[in-house]
C-alpha cells in the first residue's frame, strides 16, 4: 500500500475531516495493532476506551468524540467508510488483459474485451467470457457456459457445461459451480443415477468462497439471486432458489430445492432441509438444523430450528432441570410423609 | 436437449404410453415450470392437484389417475422412468478419447482403449487408466494409482498414489481421493506425524461429490463398497469402511476407523465419531452426532444420536419443561400452604 | 515397502528389541489383518486379547506381557516407535528436484536450491520458495507469498498473494490459504465488500488437510502457530488467531477474529463464533457450538457450548424428564386427591 493523506482518505472514505488534511498515513491497521504511522477505525462506543488507548495516528469514527482527540474521518457509518477507504487503497491485483499461451480456448468461445485468461485455464466449446472477465489459473468454463462482464474466477474454480454466472461476479478458489446435484432413485438394485439436466445459474454480484459448491438443477436451474454472498465451503443443493441479497455463512448447507428468500441471513453450519422455504429478512443462527418451514422476519436456533425466543426458553428450561427434578423428588417425600401423616 | 415424441419417451422410459404416440415433446420440466412442450412428472399422490394443474403436455404417473386426462407415461417408480428418460435424453457430454498435448502422461503409466486425458491433467508413473476412463481438465492420477473402466475424474480430482478407482465410478470437481489422514501423536514436545502409507479404494460404481474428501489409511485401506454415492464436501476419515449401496449426504462427516454397514443413509451435516459402527440399512438423520454404535436397521437422531423415537420423545418433554417447571412450583405452594395451614 | 529385519525396525523405532533380531518382516498392519510376515502394535491393555489372537510376525507393545509371547519391540509409547518407524518405511515419494517445463514461474520470483515444481503449477511475482520445498502439480504460489524450506504444495493446493507458508508445512490437495476473508457491511442497497488487504500466516510444521481453507486477514493477518494440525474441509475465518500444537479436526469451522490457544484440541465439526477465545489446553468436543468464550484446559461440549461436566448433567437429566413430568402430575393428582379429601 502506498502512503497517503488524511484528506485523501477523506474524500475515498466519503467522510469528513478532522484535523490536519496533511497528515500521511501508511497502512490501515486495527486498533489493537495500529502505530502512529496507521490509520485505524473505531466501530460503535464500546471501542471508545480501546480508541483512546491506541496508538494510530488517525481514526475512522461514527462519533466525533470517539476520536479522543485523534485526526479523524467522520462517517455515519464507519464499516462503509472503511470499505470506501480500502476499495481505494488496495493494491491493483486484477490480472492484465489477455489471453496465457498455456490456456486452452476453444475455437468456438466468444471471449469478450479485455479479458484475462490465465494459465492451465480451459475455456469449452461455446462458452461466453464477458467483457473485462478474469479467468484464473487453472480455471475452467465448461461448453456453453457463461461468465458476466468483471467476473472473476480464481485458482482452479469451475463453472460447469451450459451454468450462466453475472456480471461482477467472485467466485473464489476451489469453488465449483454446476456440478451434478445429488440425484438418485432405489432401482430395487442400486441407486440409479438420475441425470442433472437443468443447470445453476449466478445472478449479478455473487460472491462464491473457496471450495463452496453450487450444484445444478435436475431439471430446470437452481438460482442464487443478485449480491448474494456465500462463504467458503458452503452447499448449495440441486434446484435451490436463493433470493437477493441474502448472506450464507460458511459451512452451511441447503438441501435439494430449499427456498430461501432476499436478505436472509444463514449463519456458519446451518443446515436447511430438503423443500424448505425461508422467508424474507429471516435469520437462522449458527449450527441450526432447519426442518420446518421458516417465516419472513424469523429467527430460528437449534436442531431442529424453532423460534429463537422458544429456543432461549428452553435453555432457560433446561438448565433449571436439574434443580427441579431434585425439587420434585423433595416435594414427592414430603408428600408422602405428609400422607402417611394424617 | 432435441425433441422426441412420447412413444419414443415410452421406451426409453421403460413406460406404458396413454395418449398419443406421436406427440411432439421438447423437454423435461418440473410440475411448476412445464409448458405445453415439456413433459413432466408426478411422483406421488401429493401431487396430483399440480399435476391437473400443470401447463405439462405430458406427464410421467405412477397411476393413470394422476394424469389427469393428460397424455402420460404409466411406470410402476415414476422416478426409475424420469432417470432412465434423461439418461437417453441426456446430451452426449464426453470427452472424446485422446490424451490432449497439454496432459503429461508418465511413460509407464498404462492406457486403456479409449481413454480420454484432458488438458492439465496429470499421469503418474505405472499408473494404470481403464478402457474409455475419461480424465477430466487438470486432473491427477498419482504414481501406481489406478482407475477402472468407464470411469470419469472431472475437473480437478485428485487420487492419489496407490490409490484405487473402481469402474463407471464419477470423481466430481475438487474431490480428494487417498490424501493423508489425520494422523498424529503428541510425542512430548510436538504431534508427531504418522505416516499413511495404507491406500484408499473406492469399488465400482461409487460417486464422489464435488470438494468431498476420502483419506488414505494408516496401514491398510479406507474402502468405499460397491454402488455407494457421497455427496458434495463429505469427509471420510481414515481406515473407514462404508458397505454397498449407501448414502452419504452433503457435509457428512465420518472419523478415522468408522464402519458403515451396506444399505445405510447418513443426512446431510451428521458426523459420526471414531471407530463408531452403523449396522446395515440404518439410518442417521441430519445432523446427527453418532457417539455410540447404530444397530441394523436403526434410525437415530440428535447429539448425541439416539433412536429416533427417545429423540422425538425427548424433544416432546422439552417443550412441555416451562410449563412443567411453573406446575412444580405452583404445587410446592399449595403443598406448602397446605402443610402450613394444618 | 521393502523387506526389513526386526533389528532394523528397533533402530529406526527408538524401541527395546525382544526375539530374534534377525526376523524379516514384509510389512506393518493393524492386528486384525497381520499375518506372519507383518509387525503389527498393540496401543493399550484393551488390545491386549486381539494382540493375543492376532497372526501377526511380531508387535511394536508398551509392556513385554503385551506381547503374547512374539518377537517384539519394547517402546514406552507404541505410537511414537510405529511413527518412526513408518517414517523410515515410508517409501519416498518426494518429487525429484526440477521445474516442471509445463509450470509457469515468474521471472521476478526466488527460488531455492533442490526445489521442485510440477507440471501446471504456477509461481506469481515476487514469490519466494525456500530451499527443497515442493510445489505440486497444479499448484498455484500468488505474487509476494512465501513458501518455507522443506514445505510441500499437494496437487491443486493455492496460497494466495502475500501469504507466507512456514518450514515443513504440508498443504494437501486443494486447501486454499488466504483467499479473502467473508467481509461485508449493508451499505443500505446491498453488501458492500470489505477489501480483505491483510494475509495469512501459518508458521513452521502446520498441515492443512484437503481442501481446507484458511482466510487471509481484513488488515493485518490470520495467523496459525508453529505444529498445529488443520484437518480435510475445515474453515478458519479471517483474523483468526491460532496458537502452538493446537489440533482442527475434520469440518470444523472458525468464525472471524477468534482466538484460539496452544495445544488446544478442537473436535469434529465444532463452531466457534465470531470474536471468541478459546484457552490454552481447552478441548472443544464434537458438534460444539461455541457461543462464549473459553477457559484455558475447559472441555466444553453441546450447542450452546457448556462446561463438559454441565453437558453430562443436563443429558442426564433430560433423560429423566419424560418420567419425571409423570411423577409430577401423579403428585398433582394425588394432592388434589388429598386436598379435596381433607
Amino acid at each position: 500500500m502506498r502512503p497517503f493523506t488524511l484528506q485523501e482518505a477523506a474524500s475515498a472514505a466519503g467522510a469528513r475531516l478532522s484535523g490536519d488534511a496533511d497528515l500521511v498515513l501508511k497502512s490501515v491497521a486495527p486498533l489493537a495493532d495500529a502505530g502512529p504511522d496507521d490509520l485505524s477505525f473505531v466501530s460503535g462506543a464500546r471501542y471508545r476506551a480501546a480508541a483512546r488507548d491506541s496508538r494510530a495516528g488517525a481514526l475512522i469514527v461514527g462519533d466525533a468524540a470517539d476520536a479522543g482527540g485523534k485526526p479523524a474521518l467522520i462517517a455515519s457509518n464507519p464499516s462503509v467508510a472503511l470499505a470506501r477507504l480500502l476499495d481505494y487503497l488496495e493494491p491493483a491485483r486484477k490480472a492484465a488483459p489477455g489471453v496465457s499461451s498455456r490456456a486452452v480456448v476453444s475455437p468456438t468461445a466468444r471471449l469478450g474485451t479485455e479479458v484475462a485468461i490465465g494459465p492451465g485455464a480451459v475455456i469449452g466449446e461455446r462458452a461466453e467470457i464477458g467483457d473485462r472477465a478474469v479467468i484464473g489459473v487453472n480455471a475452467y468454463v465448461g461448453p456453453d457456459a457463461q461468465i458476466g462482464r468483471d467476473t472473476i474466477l480464481f485458482t482452479g474454480a469451475v463453472v460447469e457445461w451450459g451454468c450462466r454466472v453475472g456480471e461482477r461476479c467472485r467466485i473464489f478458489p476451489g469453488a465449483v459451480i454446476g456440478s451434478d446435484g445429488f440425484g438418485y432413485v432405489w432401482d430395487g438394485e442400486r441407486h440409479l443415477r438420475i441425470p442433472q439436466i437443468g443447470v445453476a445459474v449466478l445472478e449479478d454480484d455473487v460472491d462464491v468462497g473457496a471450495n463452496a459448491c453450487v450444484d445444478r438443477a435436475a431439471l430446470s436451474e437452481t438460482r442464487v439471486g443478485r449480491g448474494t454472498k456465500i462463504d467458503n465451503l458452503v452447499q448449495v443443493g440441486h434446484n435451490a432458489r436463493i433470493g437477493e441479497h441474502s448472506i450464507l455463512c460458511g459451512q452451511a448447507g441447503l438441501a435439494g430445492s430449499v427456498r430461501v428468500g432476499r436478505r436472509v441471513t444463514i449463519a456458519g453450519q446451518v443446515g436447511i432441509g430438503d423443500r424448505m422455504t425461508v422467508g424474507d429478512g429471516a435469520t437462522c443462527t449458527a449450527q441450526a438444523g432447519v426442518m420446518s418451514n421458516v417465516e419472513p422476519g424469523q429467527v430460528v436456533s437449534g436442531m431442529p430450528a424453532e423460534p429463537h425466543r422458544e429456543f432461549l426458553k428452553r435453555e432457560a428450561a433446561a438448565d433449571r432441570l436439574p434443580e427441579a427434578l431434585s425439587r420434585l423428588a423433595e416435594l414427592e417425600r414430603k408428600f408422602t410423609a405428609k400422607f402417611e401423616a394424617l
